[in-house]
């Protein structure tokens, strides 16, 4: 009875899975603010060719390049582990495995997706990519992707974090990428936010269009880390992988399990088991449990709407589970997790009973991490966490039950990084915070009414 | 053409491998202050009884227990990877791979011996062990291994770092370990040194004393992270995983080379490629290069003598190189190799000319650790930064002799903890520190003196 799977080099797969052709429904198209469906080369404005191509793609398969593949070797196939130690701790009858993408050089799974946006970038020729980071996950994902093509990367950076978590600034000036403190003055988004308040801390929101408008200026790309289909279409790579890995243990998940922000890192796992499912070749009932934090409970008391992407209004209305984009998500350790809306292939799936939602709070989700981190040795990222408590949940629920059931979730990353949180955390500082069911219905019907919906 | 070594569980090593009979002379023994040999017994008082056992043991291979196995599955085996990338940027028709500690839950190499040590003091029933850290790498690792075999783990770490780098200590409670910094008030030793000073920084010495002080008071057990040959025996799974894995791609070390400070985790990944060589498995005349900082220059600039382990002369006198108990390392960022000593071990086997050592300065081992963090992504600890360094100077001595040879090293630690070090290193404020040749001198007479040497 083993612990780890096998990791070889042939398991990185040499395609990746496109869940669009097989959802139930076909997804709704983006929108322009006048109600007309946005058109592909609108898009290639801001996105490399070949990512605008996959984000209206209707294949099933998508081949990953060989010069993307050889870079997701350098920590690709990532390991899956079973938590036996976590399954004593419980004294549960079910099986806990875990897909742990901590160990890329980031230390999460978004450069399976920075890489293979900074290699179309870099082929089509450009020679700059923006982008907008809060916390540094991402912005960190895309200086390393940037330095391996040989791109450079202006990351403007919320400048809260900037000045309060300078360790993945330093990692992405590490990796050679520009890390700009947002607000800046380098773009008149940035200069109208710094007139108003010179000391501006800054937000994702501002962040984002600093970013888009620094690219469209400049001719630079821009690159973003979630919510999109090409996105989320690099992440199958962790879950393409984990289908192949779980069955030298002879077994299968009955649930899977990720955190939801954006909804990247989840699909990632979730789309090959679904594909599973559809052909037949799964081989139980397998169930799809997205995990949010209470304090951005976009699945679990959102609603599915056309809504803006971000909250300046710069990009199209997506169909999409949202609380609203003028929601101001409340200053949780799980930077990840603070977005207003999620994935509309995710939002598709939940709308349809496909995949179903839960949120927890901050408070007993680091509980779940630290019994994780105690158990396993890996101390969970924050966002990752999400998912430790949603694994313990079912596999508590499974002793009640008396049932053996397989319990598959990510740990999209490792929170070496956010050891401050755990500080917080262990000093008993860190709140719990819950949104009223006014401020949710009131920025709701704002986003509703954009469309008149 | 491959670029990872395949990870199985089979591969981790069921044995650890001692090179104490495979030595080309006996070991000398440890004295104590009067010239006398310490017998096996003495060393109960402190460290756990198998682990004695161990350390004066002449057999060749020890079993690796099964609940220790058990817990290097948690991360073993560990990468084995063919840095290919660094190969083209540096133009080399040399190999280059190496052998990443880093995925292990603490980042580095020394949970290979914490876990060890743990078992054995659980299983001797032991409820508590005590220890020092400087920047937190050993502290972390005890803290990280207690918490798996329900020990209680007190450490003591240096007042300075508790205050400049918390985030290892909040890892260390993270796993459940109390963190007291030293000086205390906790032990004689460290109430001696508050009364001098009550805000002394304090030093890896007197940690030392007050670990040690603390265990012979109240029972506990003490452990130690390097130096003793029990330490080195356990960190072999490197090796033994290693000598199992470069095969894989039909290839084997011209060299073998690792940072060193005390010598355990370079003396992990080339005494079973010394064992091979030994008994004719070696496919190369493999030859075997420690790297260790110009500011701390034991081998290069040491000699082998008998000293004492620590400062404050609790321990006996071991045959070792060193420059001089009293020396003072200069402040560089790879703490780990801030040891004025070496393992008697490797010391021997320098002294036969069978190991060679080598020494840069902290700025030129920086750069060398960025140009990898930009080829293959991991961003290296101070310490492991060494072993990049002395592999890039002898891929280029390849270029320039146009020999096609292959190289391993040790990247014992990532270095996200020490993103501060890499942000001085970009901000151009590091500072490269040499000792003069009196000072060595001096340091070494005053240590010669101790056996009228």
């Amino acid at each position: 009875m083993g612990v780890r799977a096998p990791q070889e080099e042939w398991m990185v797969p040499r395609r990746w899975y496109n869940i669009v052709p097989d959802l139930p429904k076909p997804l709704p198209p983006y929108l322009k603010p006048n109600g007309e469906p946005v058109r592909p080369e609108e898009f290639e404005v801001l996105f490399a060719r070949e990512l605008v191509r996959q984000e209206f793609s209707q294949e099933r398969w998508i081949p990953v390049p060989p010069p993307v593949r050889d870079v997701y070797l350098l920590w690709r196939p990532t390991p899956l582990l079973r938590a036996r130690r976590l399954e004593e701790l419980l004294k549960t009858p079910a099986r806990i495995y875990y897909k742990f993408e901590g160990v890329s050089p980031p230390g999460s799974h978004k450069p399976n997706t920075a890489v293979a946006q900074l290699y179309y970038v870099s082929k089509e020729g450009a020679g700059r990519v923006t982008t907008e980071t809060g916390a540094g996950q991402w912005g960190s994902s895309v200086a390393f992707a940037a330095s391996l093509f040989g791109v450079k990367a202006t990351v403007y950076m919320v400048r809260a974090s900037y000045g309060q978590k300078p360790y993945r600034r330093v990692l992405m000036e590490l990796w050679g990428a520009e890390v700009v403190p947002s607000p800046s003055d380098r773009t008149e988004a940035g200069r109208r936010f710094l007139a108003e308040d010179p000391n501006h801390p800054g937000s994702l929101g501002i962040a984002i269009s600093e970013a888009v408008e620094d690219a469209v200026k400049t001719g630079a790309k821009y690159v973003l880390g979630s919510v999109l289909n090409h996105v989320l279409i690099h992440q199958t790579v962790i879950g393409l992988e984990a289908a192949e890995q779980i069955r030298y243990f002879g077994d299968y998940p009955d649930y899977v399990v990720g955190a939801c922000g954006g909804g990247s890192s989840f699909s990632g796992l979730f789309w090959p088991f679904y594909h599973e499912k559809r052909v037949g070749k799964a081989e139980r009932d397998v169930k799809f449990v997205a995990v949010e934090p209470v304090a951005v409970p976009t699945l679990t008391r959102g609603e599915y709407i056309y809504d803006l992407g971000d909250t300046a209004g710069l990009t199209p209305l997506i169909k999409m589970y949202s609380v609203g984009h003028g929601y101001k998500p409340p200053p949780i350790h799980a930077g990840g997790l603070r977005y207003h809306g999620c994935a509309p292939t995710l939002s598709l799936l939940v709308a349809e009973g496909e995949v179903s939602a839960v949120a927890y709070r901050q408070r007993e989700v680091f509980e779940a991490a630290r019994l994780f981190a105690q158990a396993e040795g890996v101390v969970p990222a924050p966002e990752s966490a999400h998912a430790v408590k949603a694994a313990v949940e079912l596999a508590l629920q499974a002793k009640r039950e008396g049932r053996p059931v397989t319990i598959l979730f990510n740990m999209s990353g490792h929170g070496l990084l956010d050891l401050a949180a755990y500080d917080e955390y262990m000093r008993g500082v860190l709140q719990d915070v819950e949104p009223t069911a006014e401020e949710i219905m009131a920025n709701i019907a704002r986003a509703k009414a954009l469309l008149r919906q």
